[in-house]
């Protein structure tokens, strides 16, 4: 891994989620420095910068694996609000956690709607 | 739920995964009927024919749920077709599995590319 | 799905949780108002409704299966209460907790039991 | 934990799955005999012999905590036939697996039907 | 079971997790007391009391378990702790969390090392 | 990364368990060759190969996460071997799964006891 994969994945998350880099940096320096390098070189910087699919498909996977998972709430919310900054529109974010009912059950995706509606409140309220 | 929903969900299957509808209903009619029906009426006359999101998007989804929990790989292989017949390309599949070993972990990851590359060899021999 | 579904599912979300279903349409009916309406017309009205299995029972499957997922602890909480409506005691309830450990670990059977005493506490408040 | 235990759980799983005390002695005894005596003096000779829930409701425990968890399928189909045994019909532990399919999603209640199929049929050819 | 596993598990609780053993008396005594007595006789006099795998493999064990599964962020803390209590560093700790991301996804991990930064700060903060 | 990366991963990944890195290369080379990149460059290269915990220690993190999980047996198998090979004994084996049943449930280290087994078992024959 190199300074131009840690810099192109703080531009990719930057994109995706804007002031996000930062709060992960002051989360993370003490106690585990290198994870920060590795969601930027790795996460961001490789993965997430791939080409092959676009980004709001790549937030949707996400939004999706996070959904059907249900023990990463936080995370499930940074990529609602990712895959909002990628183009979907908040219906769209809505039928993505209407169709993980069918795969991960209904208590799943009341969860993610619940956490999509604070998202939106949320944005409502910052704009 | 009614003879609509019915029929309009063995269409939406139809699309997705040609002749599975003839194969859930073999495999269900004698232990339980009635799921046949919740499948046609509910997940796909009702949830996969939603407006919104565009089927793509909802096999994305669908693929991505399943390769996340891990715990159904046979209906993962199915949603693999259906994504391709939905519009996916392989690649794009291919890199909807690399995106969800970021939330759920290589194993995870790694098992849905063996069912991939499953799929797509079956594809290969019957074309 | 119908009218009579929703009626149906109406009455039978009465039974198992008082109140539930108007604090569900508050949560979901800007959000997502379908959503409500497939909790009344096919969790309530359909599955919930089918014969062949006790209420009693069917509570015991919704308290074991998200005690054991342990991801969704407000809905746990839910059909905890839902249990004492169908004729569970709270013995029972704590036995159903005790056995899920076996399958599920200790963890999940302590988080249970947590959510129960939540559950038995407020029930002795608001008596 | 004594003989005492050790020979009531022996009893217990008799009850619930004739003949799998003998298999799994068999299948455990030169890796971690331990687990053989964690298994009669603890799962059965302990919790499932608890007083305060009905072996019938244990076993729907069982069914439904191994049916959404979905990772120990042959687990699944000895709890199935330890339900039947204990007094559950068919017809009930297939509506189990429909209650599931809430928590859990339908490729859990899927998988869950097809194990019940299989052990039904083991049921028809042996008896 | 007996007296004696009884109070071997308290002694290995009170060397895992000093004070444990009267806050889980204290939140299980009114709910559950065979629970206590399990946790005591079993988990800790018998499972965690077994020759074969020093402490220090143990409570990695329990750290790598919980912080995989994602559901118990209560029971990761109290493991966390117990892991330092029996003789692994902080950076030992940081590095099982790390080793996880690859089973079980960045999610899981980021989770844990929030958790252990918790655990840390709370000791600096006490001692 | 580089190709330096890629060596060192080779030669941990070699360490852990010899011949897995040309049949990963075999099985992913068609259809996600930079899955191969990521596992050497990343997986072993980096993550397996940071100071500050033994690679024994490693190892039993790896077998408990799968175990705990319960949706990788291959790779619980891998890593079964994998901890032989970085200085584990057998018996230090069965007690990680042992401990397993703690936080992840009978099932699981059952599970994991069956996967043991049989990778004992190719190693006697092999020898």
């Amino acid at each position: 891994m190199s300074t131009d994969k840690y810099e192109k994945g703080l531009l990719k998350l930057e994109e995706i989620s804007p002031g996000a880099a930062d709060r992960t940096k002051q989360s993370l320096e003490d106690i585990a420095p290198d994870m920060v390098r590795y969601l930027m070189e790795f996460v961001f910087g490789e993965i997430s910068s791939r080409p092959g699919l676009d980004m709001r498909a790549r937030e949707i996977t996400a939004v999706a694996s996070l959904a059907a998972l249900g023990t990463a709430p936080n995370q499930l919310k940074v990529h609602i609000k990712g895959a909002l900054n990628c183009g979907c529109t908040r219906e769209e974010i809505v039928e993505v956690l209407m169709q993980v009912l069918v795969y991960a059950g209904f208590p799943a995706a009341l969860t993610g709607l619940r956490l999509a509606k604070e998202v939106f409140g949320e944005l409502d309220v910052s704009s």
